[in-house]
């Protein structure tokens, strides 16, 4: 664990030039705005360790399955997030020497990510090999307001020398994915043009004919003169360039600013693209750096005023909490139902796909809380338009009759992982998909998804479930065999107690839901069972396997077991595991970690987390004592639940300790891999660990609970909500609650279980 | 199941050209000698479906590893059975036109395996689209005296015409391997030199520096008058070819005869090689091809007569024992103990490796019954030399104190197999490494074999379990988790009774030794126990594991279960699984095989194979009764074992069943898999099936056991076994038994349970 970057409330600095740290910086200072986004390479070339990437949402590239055995089933192609467009660069040449942080003297290094007005700024002075010194000023951003917009202001300053300075902005086609499992490039050239002071690229992927063109154009400023001088043009595969050479003096500031506008056929007609990009750019720099970056600065406000949580005394907190609200934000804006959150989000390339069980079970709770209810209802309609392919996806698996496995990892709802232990056997994704349902109606209370969409995942998720378990003699139980739970370090188990419980919660939850719609809304519901050939006999069923699940539970410690055998294996604690060993997925060979004792995640308690209210204290309390000590936490969403349910049980030490795991985890690089990218998905357990773990928000009976205690170091802290139409800020302190009512809507709270109505602006006061 | 080949006693007959069936044949037909072997690909260009294999025993590489997802333990590389130089090339051009069975009419196509004379013979006529007509004969074979050497004699006879024939003898290095993980090419060219009627191409490989060389000269005549023409030469990288000439006329015989010696630096200094290959080569044209195929003729002779089982009354069985035995006694002969028998022989490179625990647990007992007790010694020297290896990998799984595991597949002791669940979790091939010490020491009586070498591995495989097993204070028994047992159709399973009862199995056994060491080798026991820092404690620890270990068993049923859980898998049997699910692997997803209840091959049953002394007939009854049902033998490694336990528990129907199943897999291409290469190690099982299954044959006590039946429809069958120095022949018929002692050696049996002794040349007749 490093503190290499420097506490600041509103920004993430970096002090100081380390070319070994540069790819974690690069993930750390990502910027992006929903429709792309991209890593903090640097505009000028750098021939040091560096992970070039660009990223357009939705457009990918089905990448040949690469596997040691295959087995049957498997999916033929891994859906990869692709790297695109290198459209930020500009390369420097100061009296014929090219700028390279790699090759030169770094003084005054400085990079800031400003999360308050939403860019990236770099500050250095260098000094090349020729003695030239130089000093660079340079601010990026990829607007909010503009999906397709991203804009440069890039400053070089003579410190000790007249002479030439050549600047080269170009745009760069030619790229690989680091991650190709062949190491084929993806992209084909479809057009280009270079002209003085614009041009464009356009490329198609090699398969799937995704199209995306990309439109540069830039103006030249000395002391603020406007340069017009004629630049030599080039190009190349994939490539073009502007050259622009100016004569300069000591201490005359160059300035370049460079618009560019990315545009796909996933929003546009392939034989407009390139006249809608150069439109996009022409606006965009006829509107000039300054009025986008004032825009970008009010877009950002905006999403503060309903996200922001605020921690007085304890910057490393108050910062951690931000950059993860931020790169949130960043990722996901809701507006388009066919995206989702990749687990690195727009910061690295790893784990290809864009979506894991994690939007359901760790971001859709932030989304819900932090945006408008269509957001998220983005988020399950995603699932919703992909449910043919999930039936498919079952089909290929022997199961039958509309029965749905949803991907554990895809980007259009085909499957696209390749690892048997989870492609096959990891399946309480499914539950995550069904509880979402269940959560975004308990939130937003908004009844009529459940005919529209609801039902058709529910009752697909349920026939799943109910054709995967079978009948064991042996136990007279239905069990579920040859899983793997979320703790991934145990394989093909048998009766792995979260996904027993969620599978029966399904059955449970979908029975629930035909019985409202019956009495709610008898004519959809009948329309539903013809669309879907529904039979009551399955209900029957259903009841059945609810009432004869079985569960692994232990009596005599009064828990439920992970999995049948699980205390057949030997019963150590990580406190007592000699350090060297840690990470154990570092160190251990793979079977030694599946036969240990050791948890990678919250297992039992993902359950008892999600199913919170069927347990009472003691059974949480009894469950979290035997496991915590057990888990490891070496999957970025643990740390998060167990901190909810330390809080919950009045552990308030753990959930502190949890809540730093979880929310410094990049800016730390605890497990030592942000080089790859950000946690990006378990950034949304992060902000669950404040709201839910110390503020105690739940949503019960269409009341909003708090439970809030505050960490003994902190001053106080504040968090924005969202719950049906109103907008709540919820202060904490020693002394009490402040909740400030910024809506016109009423709302109900259960607070330390005692019942308030906040009418609308209004503010409420709990002592402690 | 295709009746594609001929029924014959002695040969392997293909009459009329399948091209799409070629592959399988081109397996079907492969020679080899132990030193050297390749399948049967045509002398002449041949542009249709076929897998060229040349393969030089004990030369291989090691090709990066490739997998989807890293496991911490995998190791770097899978060392892959290595296509080399394809000596056998002979292109061949009438008029102009070369010849290519792809290309024109074939006629009279007939393709002979000569099993009792050792070689490959070829005729057909072919018609060009020119309207040429030739008879083409060909011969080749791989000397078993000359482990260099191979020859082939090319006969071609115009038809129809007149004209001019191009003969170009040729040797080409340039090679891929179709298993090639990326796509590489392994051989660099190190030398060559072409010459009127010579020339060699030297080749080494890109990693490890094995270098080969390869030596062909040829002669010619026609109408048996030598050809002196001088022949154009040619070279291109790593190739080399004359080519000759011929004016000829309607029926003339041209005869190539092309002599090659192969040679490596694993045998000869690396610049002593080409000097060397060409003295073997020109002895070999100087004996002339008549001399060498006498010579072969008279080896096999030998080998049939140590090895020949003969059954009278069924041609289909007697053609298919033989066609195993002999590709066993092509593909291993014992002489060196650094060679070792890989799953597909010389016939293919799939899979790689050339040691599975097929060698230990099937091959063995062939050779121990065939060959001199020098060659089944060889096959256990070969894992005593590789013992430090295995130390090493048991270390980079986390196991200490001199513990071994030896790897799944291996070329020189290190691992190379990456499949985590059979690669860090099959660890039952240890046991099978330590019960092969105690067949050898039955079979033999050899006990000097204990102190000199075989104690160091027993106490190291011992060592081995003693960590692997863990105390469950659940069970209050000692448990072994996360295994994957011989039925590979379950994964990371808990105490697999099979892999449980071997361990402990190996623990008594070492514990056996090391006393009967003390009793009879004292000095020889305290010198190993210091140089394996062995202490005493360690037997008692090993005790309190033998008396503790747990066994899952249904008392119910009286059953050993194959592993914990295994009842509550949903019981179904085979024969009620609509056919067209089988075999499982094709058909089924990989998770869907995992949690049913079908085996792929004997796992309980290996078992009560292995140690069916410890057993009673009861006992084995209930248990192949019960697991036979639900074992889909999907494994060629499965019949066998259940062919000698069905017929140990006299359902002799079945054990027919099982013997035919195992005995025609390749010739009938049963699992349709053939045209990979056979199934050269299931072959041994096969000659299994007919010792221990239908002739009931055991060793206990130094006795000899014979309990033979004989099949129904069989008028008779005789096998040869030696023992312990004595050759003997066992001939069955309906009527009773006849054993010839052939050597001056007594032997002691114990027929029908009757006891018996056979003084040397006597012979034994027992009535039924």
């Amino acid at each position: 664990m490093k503190k290499y970057f420097k506490l600041d409330e509103w920004n993430i600095l970096e002090e100081g030039f380390d070319p070994e740290y540069n790819e974690v910086s690069e993930s750390i200072f990502s910027i992006g705005n929903g429709c792309m986004g991209q890593r903090a390479n640097f505009e000028e070339k750098f021939s040091g360790s560096s992970l070039q990437g660009s990223y357009i949402a939705g457009v990918y590239y089905p990448d040949k399955t690469r596997v040691g055995w295959w087995k049957n089933g498997y999916p033929e192609y891994f859906a990869k997030v692709l790297n695109s467009t290198n459209w930020i660069g500009i390369d420097i040449k100061i009296n014929d020497e090219i700028l390279d942080l790699a090759k030169c003297t770094v003084k005054d290094f400085k990079r800031i990510l400003n999360m308050k007005e939403g860019y990236l700024e770099r500050i250095f002075t260098a000094i090349l090999s020729n003695k030239n010194e130089i000093k660079v000023h340079s601010k990026r951003f990829l607007s909010m307001t503009r999906g397709e917009i991203g804009a440069i202001k890039y400053s070089v300053t003579p410190l000790n020398f007249n002479g030439k300075l050549e600047i080269t902005p170009y745009l760069d086609g030619d790229i690989i994915n680091s991650d190709s499992n062949y190491d084929e490039k993806f992209w084909d050239e479809v057009s280009k043009t270079v002209k003085p002071y614009e041009g464009h690229v356009m490329l198609k992927t090699k398969k799937l004919d995704f199209n995306i063109c990309t439109y540069m154009s830039y103006e030249l400023t000395k002391n603020s003169e406007n340069i017009t001088a004629e630049p030599s043009i080039f190009e190349n595969e994939k490539y073009i360039s502007n050259t622009v050479t100016v004569d300069c003096n000591k201490n005359d500031e160059i300035i370049l600013y460079k618009y560019v506008a990315n545009t796909s056929s996933r929003y546009y007609a392939i034989d407009k693209l390139v006249e809608k990009t150069q439109k996009l750019c022409t606006k965009a720099k006829k509107d000039g750096f300054d009025v986008l970056l004032k825009e970008q600065a009010e877009a950002w406000d905006e999403k503060w005023k309903e996200s922001d949580i605020i921690i007085e005394g304890d910057v490393a907190a108050q910062q951690a909490i931000r950059f993860n609200i931020f790169q949130l934000n960043q990722t996901y804006t809701g507006e388009d139902e066919r995206l989702n959150i990749g687990p690195k989000g727009f910061t690295g390339e790893k784990y290809g796909g864009s979506t894991y069980w994690d939007t359901e079970a760790y971001c859709l709770p932030f989304y819900l809380s932090t945006a408008d209810e269509k957001v998220a209802k983005n988020l399950l309609l995603y699932r919703y338009k992909q449910l043919d392919k999930a039936i498919q996806n079952a089909e290929k698996l022997g199961f039958n009759n509309g029965a749905a496995l949803y991907p554990m990892v895809t980007m259009n709802g085909e499957e696209c992982h390749n690892e048997w232990e989870i492609t096959f056997e990891e399946i309480h994704r499914n539950g995550a998909i069904a509880y979402a349902i269940y959560n975004y109606i308990n939130y937003t209370g908004d009844k009529s998804y459940l005919g529209e969409y609801g039902l058709d995942v529910l009752v697909a998720i349920s026939r799943f479930w109910s054709q995967r378990v079978n009948f064991s003699k042996a136990k007279n139980k239905y069990v579920m065999l040859g899983v793997t739970g979320p703790n991934e370090y145990d394989n093909n188990i048998n009766n792995n107690w979260y996904t027993n419980r969620i599978a029966s919660w399904t059955l449970e939850y979908t029975i629930q839901v035909i019985n409202y719609l019956n009495e709610n809304e008898p004519n959809i519901l009948a329309e539903l069972k013809e669309k879907l050939n529904f039979k009551d006999d399955e209900i029957t069923k259903w009841q059945d396997i609810i009432n004869n699940m079985y569960y692994p539970f232990d009596e005599e410690l009064g828990i439920f077991l992970q999995q049948d055998g699980y205390l057949d294996k030997e019963q150590i604690l990580v406190k007592d595991l000699d350090k060297k060993h840690l990470p154990i997925n570092q160190n251990w060979s793979w079977d030694r970690i599946l036969r240990s004792c050791f948890i990678k995640q919250a297992d039992v308690l993902q359950g008892l987390y999600l199913l919170e209210h069927e347990y009472n204290l003691d059974t949480i309390k009894r469950n979290f004592e035997f496991y915590e000590p057990r888990t490891v936490h070496e999957s970025s969403l643990s740390p998060c639940i167990h901190a909810i349910l330390a809080a919950e049980i009045g552990n308030y030490d753990k959930a502190y300790e949890m809540y730093l795991r979880t929310s410094r985890l990049d800016l730390d690089n605890y497990n030592n891999d942000t080089c790859d990218g950000c946690h990006t998905t378990s950034m949304a357990g992060t902000w669950m660990s404040v709201i839910y773990g110390f503020g105690g928000l739940r949503v019960r009976n269409n009341k909003l609970i708090l439970n809030p205690f505050i960490p003994e170091h902190w001053t106080s802290y504040s968090f924005k909500v969202m719950f049906r139409g109103a907008l709540l800020k919820v202060n904490v302190t020693k002394a009490g609650i402040k909740i400030f009512n910024e809506s016109n809507t009423e709302v109900a709270f259960l607070i330390y279980d005692k019942d308030y109505t906040l009418k609308n602006k209004g503010q409420l006061n709990i002592p402690r």
